[in-house]
Order: structure tokens, then C-alpha cells, then sequence
């Protein structure tokens, strides 16, 4: 293990050098209003990436499943009804935390390449006469499969319903990476973390609450006390934490927010977009297919590539391992064995992307698939050479 | 701020430098065999730490706030009945999550100064003839006080009056740098977190749970799941995680139990004593006392340094920082503006410690209390020059 | 610039995480035993590497041209002879220094591609019946051409003239990366620096002193102060140095030894081979040719490529750097413009080489020369695939 | 050794955090326009620091020592007249390698403790009618014996004796730590490292040349290469270096220079002198005198201390750094026994100089010295306390 190689898994991402200096610090006192001055920057900053001017947003030491429990443990009550889609590992963790937190979680089986299937919702919406759900979940970009949900056909659901629900959002492997608009959407609890889009080491479960889900707060009767946000925000007010802040990670995402506000949230995106086609036709002229059953479904910051019928594509994840010291991803739960993943999202450049489909390419033909050398990585390379700064400007 | 001083805050601690590059570390894949290869020996490293052969130990993303709520959540359901003392902030606090969980607490308030009150849990634990307390907490060293409690006499009065209560004990800020034997104590579950005698940075909740408090798992009906040690132990018996784990900090952890441990932990608890004794002479020698009101009430982690009647000791803590950029705690809760604390755990030299009583000094004249200038230093730097390693051979 | 690409400039190389952290140290005392403990395994680190055991190491902080002068003005006096064939540009340069330092300098002008010629230089030492020559320089790897010498050709040429001259070796950008043997081809003195093989940032001269040198050294006239090895002898018998020591670069020169020694010689020579034919599969797939001239001349360190007439190798350079972020080598004085350079020493995976290849494909077919996108990628992953570990294990 | 204590040796320094991480980067490619962007600021921030507009700078990958050579070879030819005063080691070493590269040098045999002879150079440069003395040499800060000179009254002298030598100065540990005007005091070299008033670690040689001393340059006939400020200017002009730049060193003495110009260059002057007033308060307290003979004398950047007549001052150098793990410095030379040394220069906080203080009294008393422990804390203190910031602006 050279720790040499930029690592393919859907996240914690390759963290940049000024993200790892941020991070590593020596103690300071988070009593002191040096705290303060790192804190409010980054909350600051992380309304801009999540594109709210309403939301509060909260930083608890944990991950984007404690960002999940955050969520629901601070506005829902025990037998309390939640509407969510399962298409995918992530989604259906969240809906087995709900159940265990004793929610009454009515949930739409949908296929492992699809989206959240926001038709189906506006139909169990608008047939909850009584407003019974209280929650919609959703999940932005299931880093299972490589697929991105259409979160605004979503919330068109809720309006056409007339359904006074919340909105949930897990867009742990979306936001920083691709498009999310929290207030436009109205997106009620938005929920990421420290290691994907914000290219800091994991730790943080990054949280966004609308005015309407700080309401529900009130009347929560999930106990809690480590998540809970009303501790949060008294600390937030004197510049502290109910507890030991992850000092470090606070700084390092003042970094990372600083760092994507000056790209730019739409450079950073369509950074991410295209880097991501590269990947995508790579694997076209590979001749296999996502997981994701629609262009419009492609997640622009993990492709889910679907090996032959009968192929163990654990194989590949195992052999890149252990042969070539490269990381990528396996399928999880119902695509287990079907699926290998190649994390595209963070700080990527066009050589780290080709590195990576280089690798595959050797791995797959080691291991007997009839992939032709090469063959991906000149597709890849001509998508990078098409679209660099300089020829979009030839072209323009 | 410099980031140059020593930090005399109770936690997080200085770091060390060994601590801070095993923390800095590039990403690795977490679901390969490299992150199991991390993971077990620190694992391990705790065990010994803890001095516990049976335990089972599991490390949170989070807090020791977060290793309370592991510890309760995933061993009572709602209406428990719990005892316990309150003595200073961190007792109060647990006491608060209990009761935020709908458990059933039974306080004993303790002045803040005092430990354990040992032979009260006795009584109470007697009366309790239906074995209806199904948990003692107890707080090993009151961070807020500078008290260190006496686990051991809990054992003998749960074991005095037959009672079958687990033992939860808090030892955040003991564990790592004061005597702490799991095993011999009874002790079901220990928490504790990175950020103090370990020396790394916050963001870890370490927790141990006995064979008997692993039985009341199953029977526990609090919700979790982000804190749901099945999930934790399921992924550490595939070298994984239920999510994504903090790489850094517990490849950080692995470095500080290799530390602690070659190093000798009776050898890392006589430093901490000797650092201890040393501030404690300069208290002495300024005329002042500790809010710990017995010998062997004196935490070897922190003292809790009372002031003159009619004084704010937060202006210490202010004007220290203001004047001199050190860090120094201020009382919480009951003592708040009566002590001001120095934090003296983890890795400290006697330069390091003289550096810090000879700023409270200065602090305290500038601020027009009645200090001789030197004179705390001159007790301290007596203690310390009579203990070195090689004044201790020489009067061998 | 996001320096998260490898660079492929001909050295200094991609710094591995551990020799990074080796170097970033506190400020130690330079004066104290602990400074010893440092200095000398490192040392005998490089002795082994340059594989002598009756040589003396000399670290200067300074640069492989700080080297080239420690060696000539430890030894010669003005107008002393020396001969020395020009084949590159780092031959050049030597040549220059020693002209300048009032040498008298025979020199065989040897086409750039070539290497040392032995049989010219044994006629010319033949001739030299008065042996007037006193040294005898000889670049092992020419950095500007990517063309490996054959040292011990020289040594039986000096033999087969029965010559005493002195044999001065380059080994700045071998040393580390291909097979050097300064006891068995009877070099008196080896020249590298830190910032190729041994993978470290820039800022050290390493230099190995045979005894026959060290006799020089008592008779050499030309002024030398801070490049005196008698001053750094004396101060490495007391454990120090006579000025400031780059104690970091020393700290990580140890961690180096120890790395390059733990894979042991001969495998990090095969590594660098393996890799390096990879680089020239790519160059023979893209039908181009290197500047070395035949196969037993090619470098494992550096491959320079000419590109075809009348292109601007340049372009190559720059264009990969603004479009690209990536860093290749221009071609210096003779071949400026007609090579570009590939640098392929120090620690680099598969992935990493193919990162490089791939890139310089895209940036050659934006600029109009006839390469076929993904043809030196699949050439290289066909060496790759079938010298990997797990392969050669097969096939045996 | 914890490498948590201050270090007290005159250099190198204790290095800033901010330091530390711009020093330690990854691989760049220095020969692309990234690199000029880092070198000119540097340039131009030594400049500033330097108090000159007129001289051209110039980064040696070196030390103090390599700068000296810079200065004498690329302005001197053999049998060239040196005038010198020989005050203490570094003045001696000065002194020596002139010699060695076959300068006549007249040197004043001055005492060590006492400064530059202005007087006498006065009387020997109005006695050199022909002009024959090229060279003034002057040490600013005798670094061993704690003894500033007066730049400005040698100035006085060349101009009294309407002298045309050159005036070269180092100010190895004197610039960026107390006053230094290139401009002002028509220093036509100046000479100083990285590892002192810049907080950096060694490695550089940082040399200013006045526009008289370049025109030097042109008729200099001492044999130079790696040392010639011609190839260096030609390579700056280009935005490169002759050889392998220092890239790390210099991108970090880019954030030395910001920081020192931003906290301004008198108010870095004034904090080095109020904490070595503080140490000076101490060593009186103590009842120990300074080897610097008159306050005026008296350096801030470092403090030699002479102990009792018969007491061996190198065991409190050896003691401290056994015992307590602090590093002072020893006497070198003529004062080697007789003297210890405190360095007080970098970025040191009024905790950190009580440390050290505090330590070497322990130390003293150990070892059976006649010393009051907490008294020179108690006056450092007291000097601290009445200096404060706060302090200052009450007064006023």
C-alpha cells in the first residue's frame, strides 16, 4: 500500500493538501472566541453550498448516518408516519433507522437503478387526506447505484398533494458535488458530511434545518440528547458546543467552503459533470452498461458499472486491491457481486480519472472479461481533450 | 494566538507530534483489508488501556457525550431506574441525558469537591431489595471539580449489598493517565474519548462493555442506531464499519496505545502524579486551595483551583488568554466564576507545566490578586527537581 | 495547480507520505546526542545503497552541482587534468565547473544519445604515459538524454591503461533507481542528491569518498571552505557538523535508507526497470523514438523522447502543464526542442505511470502530432498486466 | 526527547505552525512558471526585510556559512587584503575561510564580550592609503558570545577614513530579529540563513548584494560555481535556478517574510527585545553577568551567560537536556566552559521564555550553583507583566 494512488471509492474522497493542513492543527482552547471565528465562517459557508438563506445549519462530531438521526430524532415522535423510496443501500438504512426508532415508514420498492419515483409519492400523498406523514424522505444521489433522484419533482409532489409533510434530503454524496438548492427545493433537513464533496477526512455529519423543520423540533418526542440541535444552537450562540467540538474538521471545512466558493459552486459542478462523462464513456466503450437505468438518472459522482451475467464483480474490486493498490467500490445489498463502482466526485483531475480507468481496464482483462486495452481510456481521454478550458474557448 | 503555547485546558490535551502524523493521513479504502489491520490492534491497545481482558470495545465517530449515550441507549429502556451521584458539571450532564431518555434517575447530590459518595450508594443500593436499579453511574474523575472518585468503593457497595446493577463509569478524563482497572472494578461499561489521555484529537467516543453489560443489549429498548453497538460489532467481525469510519483518528489511536503501553501504564500514571503534585505545590504555595476538598479527592488530569471570596476566576481565564495567549478552564455549572481550572493531562513536560503556573501568576498579580511572583514556580520547580528520574536513582 | 497530479519531471520525484513526514520535524538540538542517532544510520544507509563498505558519506546541505564541487575541490589543484567525455547536459555543466575551478580538461565530445565511451578513454589514458590525468568524470545516467552509462567499462578501461587516475562518478539521477557499485567498479567518488532516488526534497549533496579520494584530499589545493570534507569528517566523529545541519532532510534520508533497504536493492532496481519499460512500450506504440540510442543505453530513471522533425517538443511541456496540470522535462542544450523527457524514478505505481502516459497522448494529439489516443496507454498496461507480482508468480 | 519543550538554542529556531506547512509541500515542477511565482515574493520580501531597495538577492540551498563563501568568492581574487575583527567563533570562522581560500586577511584581535572596533578599523583604514584592504568584515551578532555590534559606527569608520572597501556584514542571527539597514549603513553584503530570524528550518544561504558589490563581481577571480551569483541571476531572470532549487524552504521563507512584514518589522524588533530583556532581568537576578561587557553590547536574539570561575558551564547544557529534555546552548571557543548560552530569537511567547528561564534555574540548582529558585522567573515576570501589550497602553 503506497498510499500513492488516488483512491476510486464513492467517498471519503482524495482530500487535497491545503484540506489536510486545515485539518491538522494543534489544540486550541474551543472555549476561547478563537473557536468562534473558525465556527460561524463554516456554518456561513455551508449555507452557500447547500443554497440557503433560511436554513440553520449544525455540525455534529459524526457521519452522515448520524446526520439521518439527527434528522428524524429532533422532529418526530414515536409511531410517527414517514413516506421513502427504496432504491438502494442508502435509502433503505435510512428507512431501517426510522423503523428502529420506532416510525411507521411507509416505503415505495423501486428498482436499484432507478430514482425515487416522485408519481408514485404525489399518489400516497394526495390519497393521505388526514396529513398522517408527517416526513418524505429522500435520497439526492444513491452512492449505491450511481443514481441521482430528481429532488424538485419531489417537492412538485408535495405542492401538487397539498401535503404539508417535511422534506428530508440525504444528500450526503451529492452536495458539494452536484446541484442542490435547499430553499428552491424546499428541502426541510438536508443531510451530508465532512468526506465526500467537502474533501475533508470523515468525522463531521453536516446538517441543514428549514425554518419549518426547526418548528417541529418542538414538539419531538424521539429522546435524544447527543443530536440534539436544540443544544447545538444554544452552544452556537456563545460560540461553543454542547461538547468537544472536532476542532480540526471545523477548520478544514471553513477550508473546503472557502476553496469551492471561490471555484464556484457551478464551476464545481460542472467540473464534477465532466469528469464524470469521461468515466461514463469509458465504460460505454467498454461495452458495459450503469446501473442506472437512464441518463438522466447518472450520478455525477459515482457510476455503478454492471459486469456481465454470472461475473463476480467483487473480483474486481479485490484484484485492483490487491494487484495494482487501487480502490474501488463493490455493490452493495441487492446489487452485491453485480455492480463494481468507481467514485468520481471531490478534487479529481482528468490523470487521476484516467489512472483510474487504466487501472480497471488491466483488472477486467486479468480477469478474463473481453475488455480491449486502451479502449477506455481513449474514450475517456477524447471526452477530457474535447472539453478542457482551452477547447471550450477554441470552440466558442 | 500563536498556537505555540502549551494548552492547560482539561482536554483536548497538547498533541503530540507522533500523534499528530498518525492522525494526517491520506484516505485509504475502509473496506479494505488495510483498515482491518488498523482497527484490531487499536481495539486491542484499549483493552490493555482499560486493563480489561473481557471487554469488549467499540470506537464511536463522536464523543465521550456520545459514549454515554452508547452506554444507556444500548443497554435500558425507557422508565429504567438509574442512580447516581451529582457532583460537578459532567455528572450533572450524564444525569440530564438519562432523564432526557425517560430513565428513572435517582441522584445523590454531592457537594461539588466531594467524590462518589460510595456509602450512600450502599444504603440506597440495599434498600433497593426488587433489584429495580438497573444502572449505577458513576463520574471517575469530575472534569469539572478536579475529583477523582473512588470506583472501586462503588464496586464494594453494589457488591456489599448483593446488588445485581451494572457499573457505568465515565472516565474521560481519567482513563489514559490515571489508574483505571475495568476488570478488577467490575466496571460494565467505561467511556472515554481520544481527546485526553489518549492525546489525539476530539472525535472519538472509545467505550467498553463487559460480557454482562453485552447481555443487557438485547433487552435494551432505547432507540439507536448510529450509537447500536450489534451494528458496530457486526462490522468489526468484517474488519469494517457500519459507516464510515474516522480512519485517521483511530490509526491515531493505534499510535497512542503503542505509546502508553511502551511507555507503561504505571509509568504514564507516575508522570501524571508528579506533573499533578507540582501544580499542586505552586496552589499551596500561593495560599490557595483546591476545590477538591481531600488529599485523596486530587485528580492527577486537572485541578480545579478555588479563588478568593468575592473574585471571578473566569477573568483568570480571560485575561490569560487576552494578555498572554494560554489557555487555562473556567468553572461550570455550581463553581462557575469560584475556580478556574488547570488542565495537566496527556503529554506534558515539567517545562511545559512551570510555563503554565508561572502565567497563572502573572495573570493573577496583574489582576491584583495577592501573588508572589516566582513563588508557585518555585514550590513547583522543588517538586520537580526532586523527582526526576535521576533524583529518584540517586536516592535509590 | 492542484499538486495532486505526479509529476514526471526527471526528479525531484513524488515524495512519498512517510519520507514527508520524516522531513517535517520540530527543531531539535543539531548539537545534541540525539542528533548522533540520526545522523550516522543514515549514513550507513547510504553506503549500502551506493553498495561500498570501505567509502566515507558526506551530506552536505547543498545540491548534486554542491556534489560535483565537494569532489573536484576536495582533490585537484588549479591546472590539474582531467578527463571527462560531454554527452549531455549534466556533463556539460561538470565539465564547466571545472573549467572554471582552472582545470585542465580533456573532453570527448560524444554525440548526445551515446554514452561514456570506455574504448576513447582507455586510448587517451593509454596515451597518457606521464599520468597526467587526475581524474576521470563519468556521468552514469545522463538526466537530459535518459542515457545510462557503463561505469564499469570505464573502470576496465582505466584498468586495461593501467592508469591511477581517480574515477568521479554522477550518480544523481541513478543512485537509488538503477544498480550502482562503487566498491566492485572501483568509483572514488559517487555524486547523488536527495531529490531522486532517495525521494526526498531537494536540498542535500551525498557524497561518497573512497579512501584512494581521501588520500587526495590531503594534497588538493583548490580553495574550499564549506564544501571541505576534512571540517565535515571532524564533525561527524563528534557527532555534529561544522555549521547548521539539515537535520529534517538528514531525519528523512534515514527514513529513505530504511525504506529503499527494507525492499531491498535489487528489487527497487527491477521496480524502476518494470516501470520504465513500460514508459518505452508506450514510446515504440506512439512510433517514436528515444534519444538513447540502443536498448543497453536506456535509462530506467528518465526517457527522453524525440518528437518528430520540426515539432517543438517544448509545446509538449507546456501544453501539459497549462491544459493539463501535468509536469514532463523539456529538452536542455542540444536536444532542447527536439525531446521531451518522461521521468519515471523514486516511487511510482502502475497507475501513476499510466496517468502520465495517458496524458501525454492527449496533449500530443492536441497539438497535431499523429497519435493514436489510448495506443501507448494499452502498450504499457500489457507490460504492466504481465509483470505483476501476481503474474510473475504465475508464470513461474 | 518529546519534541514538545521550546528549544533555546540561538538558532534554529522553534518554527511556527504556518512555517512548518508552507516548508513541507509536495513535489512541483520547478522549472515551470509555479515556481517563479513563489521565488520573486520571496526575493522581494527579504529585500524589505533587509531595509534595502538598491541590493539583488539571492537563495543558496546552504547555510550561514555557504553565504560567506557566496560573499568573498564572487567578489574577492586570491591575495586580496580582508579587514577583520575576531570577537568570538563565528567572527573567527569568518576570518578562517578567507584564509583557506588565500585572502591576507589583518584581523583585530578583540575580547570576546566586546564589540566590532570601530575605532580600529578607523585608524587602519585612514592608515591604508593605497586602498589596498577590498573588504571590511563585520559579524552584527557575535552569535557566541550574545554581542551586538555596531553596524552604523563601522559605516562611520570607512567613511571617516574615506575608505572604498567594501562592507559585508552577517547578520546570520541578527536579521528579522533586531535592526538591521542594508541601505542605511551601506552594507554592501549581508548575510543571513533561514533558520534564525526567519523561523524557518536551515537550508538556506540568503545573501543581499549591493549594487557596488555586483559591479565586484565582473573582476573576481576566486574559483566558483556553485556559489556564482551570475548563474543565480541568470536563472532568477528566467524564473529558474542553476540547479535543483530548495522549493520548500523558499515557499516557506514566502510566508516568513509575509508574516514578519505583517506584524511589521519594528514591532518583531521590539518583541525580540522585550523577551530578552526579560532573560537579561533574570540572569541578574540570579547574580550572573553576560558575557556582553556593556548594555549596549547586548543582543536580543541571544543571551551568553558566564557562570562562577571553576564551574563547568557545559554541564548545565548537558544536565538540562538529560534531565528536563531542554536544549540550551554551550560556549564556544574562547568562552567554551565559561559561558551557557539562552537563544531567544524567533517566534517565542513570554510562557515559552518563562520556560526556559525556569528550567535552567532547576538545572542550576542541581548542579549545586548558589541559585534562588522562582527568582529569575519572578524578575522575568515582572518584566513581562509591565511590558504587556494591555500594560504598555494603560500606561499610556
Amino acid at each position: 500500500m503506497t498510499s500513492q494512488n488516488p483512491i476510486f471509492i464513492p467517498g471519503p474522497t482524495n482530500i487535497p493538501e491545503e484540506m489536510r493542513k486545515a485539518v491538522d492543527m494543534p489544540t486550541i482552547d474551543h472555549r476561547s472566541p478563537v473557536f468562534g471565528r473558525m465556527l460561524h465562517p463554516a456554518l456561513e459557508g455551508v449555507k452557500k453550498v447547500l443554497k440557503t438563506t433560511q436554513a440553520q445549519v449544525f455540525l455534529f462530531p459524526s457521519t452522515g448516518t448520524g446526520g439521518w438521526e439527527t434528522a428524524i430524532t429532533n422532529t418526530l415522535s414515536p409511531g410517527d408516519k414517514v413516506l421513502a423510496a427504496r432504491n438502494g443501500m442508502f435509502s433503505h438504512r435510512w428507512i431501517d433507522m426510522c423503523q428502529r426508532h420506532g416510525l411507521d415508514v411507509t416505503f415505495v420498492e423501486t428498482p436499484w437503478g432507478e430514482g425515487v419515483p416522485a408519481d408514485r409519492f404525489e399518489e400516497i400523498l394526495t390519497a393521505d387526506k388526514g396529513h398522517e406523514i408527517r416526513v418524505v424522505l429522500a435520497t439526492h444521489n444513491e452512492t449505491a447505484t450511481g443514481v441521482k433522484s430528481d429532488i424538485a419533482a419531489v417537492r412538485r409532489a408535495l405542492d401538487a398533494a397539498k401535503h404539508p409533510a417535511l422534506l428530508f434530503v440525504d444528500g450526503v454524496s451529492s452536495i458539494g458535488s452536484m446541484d442542490f438548492r435547499m430553499d428552491e427545493w424546499g428541502v426541510d433537513i438536508a443531510v451530508t458530511g465532512s468526506q465526500k464533496g467537502f474533501m475533508l477526512p470523515p468525522g463531521l455529519a453536516i446538517v441543514g434545518f428549514s425554518p419549518k423543520a426547526m418548528e417541529a423540533v418542538e414538539t419531538a418526542r424521539l429522546p435524544r440528547t447527543f443530536f440534539d440541535i436544540r443544544d447545538m444552537a444554544t452552544g452556537y450562540a456563545r460560540n461553543g458546543y454542547p461538547y468537544t467540538p472536532p476542532v480540526g474538521l471545523i477548520n478544514g471545512l471553513n477550508a473546503s467552503c472557502e476553496r469551492i466558493l471561490a471555484e464556484g459552486l457551478e464551476n464545481v459542478f460542472a467540473r464534477h459533470h465532466r469528469i464524470a462523462s469521461g468515466v461514463r464513456a469509458a465504460v460505454d466503450a467498454w461495452g458495459l452498461k450503469l446501473c442506472a437505468v437512464r441518463p438522466e438518472l447518472y450520478s455525477d459522482s459515482v457510476s455503478a458499472i454492471r459486469v456481465p451475467e454470472g461475473f463476480d464483480a467483487n473480483l474486481i474490486v479485490s484484484h485492483a486491491l490487491e494487484t495494482y493498490d487501487m480502490a474501488f467500490g463493490t455493490g452493495l445489498g441487492q446489487v452485491a457481486g453485480k455492480v463494481f463502482r468507481i467514485g468520481h466526485l471531490g478534487s479529481l483531475t482528468d490523470a487521476m480519472a484516467l489512472s483510474g480507468i487504466a487501472t480497471a481496464e488491466m483488472v477486467m482483462a486479468d480477469l478474463g472479461l473481453p475488455i480491449q486495452l486502451g479502449s477506455g481510456v481513449a474514450a475517456a481521454q477524447e471526452h477530457y481533450r474535447q472539453t478542457t478550458a482551452a477547447a471550450q474557448k477554441k470552440a466558442a
